[in-house]
């Protein structure tokens, strides 16, 4: 063969993507958020995508490794893992990233975030390159679809007046109303038929009330609720008794492994994560402890899709659930996302998606749900192609940006609106 | 492309391979034992290779999932794995395998130790169409060479009177003095630096005595001795004590996870296992009792090289070393393991090979051990070839085989020369 499978270039690219007003328990989105592009061309012209986040602290790791991949080979993903990112240990402890939503920051979380992206690159080279849609390097799909859940989340009608940002035609949520208001869009516009709604935002008893309404519009739609860690564990309990009969799993009610695993002790609801169990290293002792249920996998910060898929075995091993988180992210990310899940045997949940809420993509063709399902491709690669006008318009707003949007912060958008807002201190309630 | 992954036909040849008079506590090693070849052929001609277990449970498996393989992808590994075998759960109940040399019997294993050899094939087949080594089907090689121990047992110099076999030329060692001598063979004529000894075969105190003249005449070398779970709680912790300054491990002590957990708590020498975790539904109380250090593999019944690398996943994540296992097996597994443990991050244990004791091989080349270590290929697929001439006259001499040892039956081969010889009740020490 002529194939030439070395890495010639990479090529990364800083976007800021449109986001709606999207309330959690440590503030609001942004009306832009960032997110990192990453292109891999191999010798023989063959392009890799990948996506991940864009915030400072990432970029700043990917530009040097960008450099030091030229002249590997795109079939070396597991040698891309033994790469020293040299990350700064110092500097990352204690940090949180994005007010701890996605769970403590860690060196090797930060470092493995990074070569997520890198990794699904070269994936979506190797399977161009080989003429086998990516799911195949993987050992084959198991199901033909993969299913999502609609990504509830109280919401404000518009950013808040005088910020820049896109206009959406989602309106307010800000009550049970609104809520079940919100999920009958979904359904409507792409099949879904199952519900998590994003909490911590407004007192429990409001939570469980937008809950509840949506077990009487949807009676029998399995039904999630995700405060993001801002309950003690008595107020995880009491949530737990008064929605017991009708929530498929209560995620992250309370904050760290000691803390869920004495919710998990007096609740016969399953715990799901993506916040307590969000490294290898955290696994070992929430397992043994029996302190989580479901774990959410991101490929972002697991560390791409082969990590994916060693997490998805390591649960199946202990009896753990496995399903999907989700950030805010484009179609590269959702078609990677899907082609890793249609590998994994045992995936009982639906997965979680913000990408309904992304009305911007860098793909010439958008991805779309079907009955709230995405249609595994068979294509080569990830089977999806980039939309080079659109990803230079995303990177002008980036590269035009005063700085103050190109580093997540949710607390700071919510300032905007509500001056006194700090980070909240945990639990909230 | 024009490429056809299609699988057009599945050949399964058994043998019967020369095996030297190899003691364990279970008896001694038949003088042929049998092994499966698999060849799964695709539309284009490509021919993958994979081997396993060949007595007749398997067998009788592995027949009717050939004739249901046509029509599919060899990249379709994943799925292969979902396909049901129909195993007998009643038939497997109970049974032993081997003496139980293997580990507990389950309906799970059985149908692993079948699907492995299909899915070794699909790779190799993956490879030698695709153009790329197997190591980088799975992620890509961490190191150009994988190292193997010294696989030492206590033996006859040839097998009884009457008996058919081929001789062979490594004497006899059935005390320290010939174990040593078996050691420096092995030293010799394949660089190995670490050693191992199939123990249970004689009272703990002479087996003792054998890893202390080893320690003496190697001094540094790593040293392991495995009894097959030959010895009571008690006298596993005695060699513990005795053997701790010189023991890179301990293998199988004792039977069973509660009794490995009772030695481990209390010796600090390092247990290995291959046989009270050998199926993925064994490793959650294993690992959560801190049963075992080390869990060695063994592709076979582990279902293959993609398991392999989730087992190693699951122990990395628990903090459980892992190397590799091995029974009786011919050049294609041994090509297997190597490419699959080049591919294993962590990998601090040298692997078993009985290789260096099959003087036969169905290959047109036979593997070599330099310094201990086997060099992984970076040919298309495994990077060996069938000899047919030698896969027919290993076939005929099954085929003429009057049944007597297509079962392999350790026990039973030791009653030709000790008639009144029976399965040892467990622990024997």
């Amino acid at each position: 063969m002529t194939r030439d499978l070395t890495i010639a270039e990479v090529r990364l690219t800083p976007i800021l993507v449109a986001d709606p007003p999207l309330l959690n328990t440590q503030g609001v989105h942004q009306p832009y958020t960032p997110r990192l592009i990453v292109e891999i061309v191999t010798a023989d012209g063959t392009t890799g995508l990948g996506e991940t986040y864009g915030d400072t602290k990432y970029l700043e790791l990917a530009r040097p490794l960008a450099e030091r991949l030229t002249g590997r080979s795109v079939m070396d993903v597991n040698g891309l893992f033994a790469i020293d990112l040299g990350v700064d240990e110092s500097r990352v402890q204690g940090e949180v990233d994005a007010g701890g939503l996605r769970g403590v920051q860690s060196a090797d979380k930060l470092r493995l975030s990074v070569l997520s992206a890198f990794e699904v690159a070269c994936l979506d080279a190797q399977g161009k390159a080989l003429g086998l849609p990516v799911h195949a390097l993987l050992g084959g799909r198991l199901r033909d679809a993969v299913e999502y859940s609609a990504y509830l989340f109280y919401k404000w009608a518009g950013h808040p007046e005088g910020v820049a940002g896109e206009k959406d035609d989602w309106g307010a949520a800000l009550d049970p109303a609104g809520v079940v208001e919100q999920a009958r869009k979904f359904k409507e516009r792409h099949g879904f038929t199952s519900f998590k709604l994003k909490g911590g935002v407004f007192p429990p008893d409001e939570e469980i009330a937008a809950v509840r309404a949506l077990a009487e519009t949807f009676p029998g739609h399995p039904l999630r609720l995700d405060p993001n860690g801002a309950w003690s564990v008595e107020t995880s309990l009491k949530v737990a008794r008064e929605l017991g009969d009708v929530l498929e799993y209560l995620e992250d009610p309370t904050l760290g492994t000691p803390a869920m695993a004495e919710v998990s002790a007096g609740t016969g609801i399953p715990l799901a994560t993506n916040m307590c169990v969000t490294t290898f290293g955290e696994i070992k002792e929430a397992f043994t402890r029996d302190a989580v249920q479901v774990v959410l996998s991101d490929h972002h910060y697991w560390g791409g899709l082969r990590n994916t898929q060693r997490l998805a075995a390591i649960c199946a091993a202990f009896g753990v659930g496995v399903s999907m988180h989700s950030n805010t992210h484009l179609g590269i990310s959702l078609a990677a996302m899907t082609q890793v899940a249609a590998t994994v045997p045992g995936l009982h949940h639906a997965c979680d998606s913000h990408y309904p809420w992304q009305s911007e993509d860098v793909l010439t063709e958008r991805l779309t749900f079907r009955g709230g399902k995405v249609e595994v491709s068979d294509a080569p690669g990830l089977g999806v192609e980039l939309d080079r006008d659109e990803l230079a318009r995303l990177h002008r707003r980036w590269a035009e940006d005063d700085g103050s949007l190109r580093d997540r912060d949710d607390a700071a958008a919510m300032r905007v609106a509500e001056p006194g807002w700090r980070q909240p201190v945990m639990p909230r309630w």
